[in-house]
């Protein structure tokens, strides 16, 4: 199989929404075990003025959807930034991997030099397909997953760095 | 410019170790202007059982020299795990993006379904060329560098998102 902008897109965020849905729940059953109240899980910052866990799921998921989306052309879809306990957050991961899994390689491949415009409080900036996926979102993506873990795991939540990788 | 095993390593490991280099200089400052001794930093964890940030670095540089080597087909270079300050830290980050960029494209391309294999004390794991890019590499190399940025950003040191995710 050649690498190909769906390969490096679509399967990659899958696996990484996966693992980090994989951790959530992890992170459910310790605090249900410990009697940890999960929102101070789901609140639990690295640092004050750092996103807290739900959002860094969030935005992984946003992150990954708009990606998608953009190559492909299609209007990205919303999700309400509501969720309040973990089964929802795994819930809005799982949501993302079925919409990411629905596109076809077709739809994404050969977008190397597509323009894709980021709307931003400063003002728009303007990627290539390529540069936008490699240097933007994967980087994103992995970002906001591995912080999850690391708030986590910092918490005391017994996983390892094989639950973010995944199986070989 | 097409998406090819060339663009998705040897660039993308260099842009994100360059960033690496940076956070590590604001770090060094930071202890030196808040009369922090450097070891603290150096060998903070954000968990007991995980590697300190002198160890996030070490394994983020072999991730991406053991990865460039082996798609090429060269030996790869061994650095002595010995950094001892953020000097010694980041001059390791910057002789991996030179080792790094020293690759041609035709050093790397069309290696998607060469195997790989990696010895680990639970017996050999085959990987062909792909896969170990997308699938254990880069999710390791965006792995440790977020850690690194994580335990510095947990320890106060002013860095963000933007430092991490480079010039856009």
């Amino acid at each position: 199989m050649q690498i190909s902008m769906y390969r490096a897109s679509v399967p990659v965020f899958a696996r990484n929404l996966r693992n980090l849905a994989a951790i959530l729940k992890k992170a459910e059953a310790y605090a249900a075990e410990r009697k940890i109240d999960p929102s101070v899980l789901l609140n639990y910052r690295l640092a004050p003025d750092m996103f807290p866990l739900t959002r860094q799921v969030q935005v992984a998921t946003d992150m990954a959807k708009g990606c998608v989306s953009r190559l492909a052309g299609v209007d990205i879809p919303t999700y309400d930034d509501k969720e309040a306990s973990f089964g929802e957050l795994v819930a809005r991961v799982e949501r993302c991997v079925a919409y990411l899994e629905g596109f076809k390689p077709g739809q994404i491949d050969g977008t190397e030099d597509k323009s894709v415009v980021l709307k931003r409080p400063t003002g728009d900036v303007t990627y290539h397909g390529l540069p936008y996926l490699l240097e933007y979102v994967q980087p994103n993506v992995y970002f906001h997953c591995t912080t999850a873990y690391a708030i986590l795991r910092h918490c005391g939540v017994p996983i390892g760095k094989k639950d973010f990788i995944g199986a070989t």
